[in-house]
């Protein structure tokens, strides 16, 4: 029986073309990160699966995971983030290391997912983090490379919002202004965590079963109201806040000066669920209608080194990922052509025996930087064109009987239309008219 | 109890100065790549088993392979090589492709090795195809870029050679000379892979056991003493397969014309173990004393995409992996210094209400190309220029008191020690002197 020749569900095949796409991606993500100064690095596809159980939600170990036991007995998974790597990495240097340390990483992860759009097992996440900034001067960083690397791929604020929260904020308001309990508290955030996509009942309910004061209820009710950095700060205020509430004004005036405040905006209901996030937490939205969904997440942690018995080391970090990304700009035509590849010369001989020209010619024009596709068999002139549309090149060489005798080349540049007939061996003279 | 810092056995962390080795080890075989037009692919992490068991050898599959049964019962492993996956993605597409395919890529792979020198789990191997190439200029055109690759490491035929054989070569002394049976013919390709690991009586005990006659046996041997391309040209002309022996002695003939043949060197125990090769087959062997070792290996094959009832597409490849290579630029002293990164501009200010300046001045210098680290912190004068150290800056800005209050800054050259004092806003002086 013959074998399948699709992907393994859920994965991609990246032919070319989808390649130079890919290439393209992570390109702009490279360039990015290293324009703020970041690092890249990467770590081991497979980690013991403690290191995820430490971190991570329940969810995730048990449903969303490739896990499985070695030959060696050790119960070991497929990385489905980068978080935890980064974090063990950290633990291992940072005593020695000059902080902040900035540091990128484009990793494969793999997530046992029910593919559907924007929705795949393999998938390729940018990780940016700066561990060790002082003050909210990392939060401010990561937000400025969100900004950035959207403005990158020639997006602007009529494409994505940032959707922006602070988690010292929303436990401010509930374990301080509604007196919740640790177990309220835990409810709370998985109930803002639905609030938008849930009716106004419905979250009702919900708010009835957790057990508050009713006036605890009113103050979570007003509190999903809050629409804006000027709500919220005022909000904190009235209550009694001030502390919370001047720091958070801060910060969102320092964004100001930095003029990425016209792409922040608060939202009440981003808590980036039960994770580690200590202070901001943040959501990329796009803003087309047929594609409302987050693209990016992140926000700051103060302790992710503790499962490591490491001092606490504050990080700021977000996390993007391919498949969303690419939807993103399709949707809203900003991702470039890469049907065709990009080469400088296709080499043609028209004669058999120009074979072994032709490939030193090849090779010398190689030696200078150029991206040169031979012909490898003799080929009919009108046959040159369409390989040479093909193949994406800037110029063809022809080498027809009379040129072979002569020891010549026709150079045909594409877009000019002009032809110039030189000497095969006169290479500079050749490099001249590319190169030029 | 404490998590374990270290990475699952047998992989690597890549911290930023690894990462900045294996980015230039990729680069370049990237750039070697293009400049023969081959266009980058790539494939999934998983794969499903029977892939690899219609492809590869069973020591492989039993031992070798990280292999599981996913949550929807398929039996998936790791891809632990790249050649099944390509020749999956290529029986989509070929019969509409026009010919000759040239792909190449650089996926990460994992077998369950034992680790030692030059061995891991986790490796990346660079993979380089060529599908439909006429006549043998696709064999030609893989051994032009394995001797290209290393070039552009700055090795030259002091630190390494090809050695190579012709299975069709192989089978012509084993079936037709030696008319050994199919049988037969499998025990001696086992035989001639061990043939340089081994003693003489262990060999002559080993060849004993194929139950050949005495005048096959030695024909064998004298296979064995084969040293030279024009040696196994005469042999195979002398024992009436004067053919086989033409096309050979063309193609070698070919490849100095290509000015390859400095290279290469007849080795008559290179068969690729009992793979899927019919063509040529090589190893690039290390000619350091110290690190004796194959680095890279391929050959052509006619019939990888039977598996999937496909006619038959002749290819030829590739694969070297990351740790030796590494390995070989190190012995020879090969590899650049990666120990610093590399940046631009370091941005700084010795009093706290510098900040804003600074962080705006960053963005519009970022804006241009430039990587920039931002200091977070007012930084003390002394401390400045061990920080530009690390960091690889060729310029530090700046921004004192006296700075602050004319809005000013000084920009220094780290080379030349040469230092101006430009206006905070006159982007155009600050980024002609860093272009310069």
């Amino acid at each position: 029986m013959a074998l399948n020749k699709q992907p393994y569900r859920g994965t991609r095949d990246f032919f070319p073309k989808d390649k130079r796409v890919r290439d393209y991606l992570f390109s702009v993500m490279t360039k990015t990160a290293e324009s703020f100064g970041y690092e890249s690095y990467d770590g081991p596809l497979l980690e013991e699966v403690e290191l995820y159980k430490a971190k991570s939600g329940e969810e995730l170990i048990n449903e969303q995971i490739y896990s499985f036991t070695d030959r060696g007995e050790r119960f070991v998974a497929i990385r489905p983030e980068m978080t935890p790597t980064v974090a063990r990495m950290v633990s291992q240097i940072h005593r020695e290391s000059s902080k902040p340390l900035r540091w990128f990483s484009i990793p494969n992860l793999m997530r046992y997912e029910k593919p559907q759009r924007g929705r795949v097992r393999e998938h390729w996440q940018f990780n940016c983090d700066v561990f060790g900034a002082p003050g909210r001067l990392g939060e401010m960083e990561i937000l400025q490379i969100a900004v950035e690397l959207f403005q990158n791929y020639g997006a602007n604020c009529s494409h994505f919002e940032i959707l922006l929260n602070d988690r010292a904020i929303v436990d401010t308001v509930f374990k301080l202004m509604m007196k919740a309990t640790e177990e309220q508290t835990y409810r709370l955030y998985k109930i803002v965590d639905k609030a938008k996509k849930i009716t106004k009942e419905a979250l009702e309910k919900m708010v009835g079963e957790v057990g508050l004061s009713k006036d605890s209820e009113n103050i979570f009710y007003s509190y999903l109201q809050l629409n804006s950095f000027a709500d919220v700060v005022s909000f904190l205020t009235t209550n009694g806040h001030g502390g919370i509430s001047e720091a958070f004004n801060n910060f969102i005036t320092l964004t100001e000066k930095a003029h990425i405040n016209e792409y922040l905006k608060y939202d009440p209901t981003i808590v980036r669920g039960l994770d580690y996030y200590t202070g901001i937490v943040f959501e990329i939205f796009d803003k087309h209608p047929d594609n409302r969904r987050a693209l990016c997440g992140g926000g700051a942690f103060a302790n992710l080194l503790q499962i490591f018995n490491e001092e606490p080391l504050a990080g700021v970090g977000l996390g993007l990922g391919d498949v969303t990304l690419r939807d993103f700009l399709e949707v809203h035509n900003l991702l470039p052509n890469f049907d065709i590849p990009k080469n400088d010369v296709l080499i043609t001989f028209q004669e058999d025996d120009g074979l072994v020209a032709a490939l030193i010619l090849a090779q010398s024009m190689r030696k200078n930087n150029l991206k040169i596709v031979t012909s490898l068999e003799a080929l009919k002139f009108k046959k040159v064109f369409p390989i040479a549309e093909k193949k994406g090149v800037r110029f063809v060489t022809l080498m027809g009987s009379e040129e072979l005798a002569k020891n010549q080349i026709q150079l045909k540049n594409l877009n000019t239309k002009e032809q110039h007939t030189l000497d095969l061996n006169d290479l500079e003279a050749i490099l001249k008219i590319i190169k030029a």
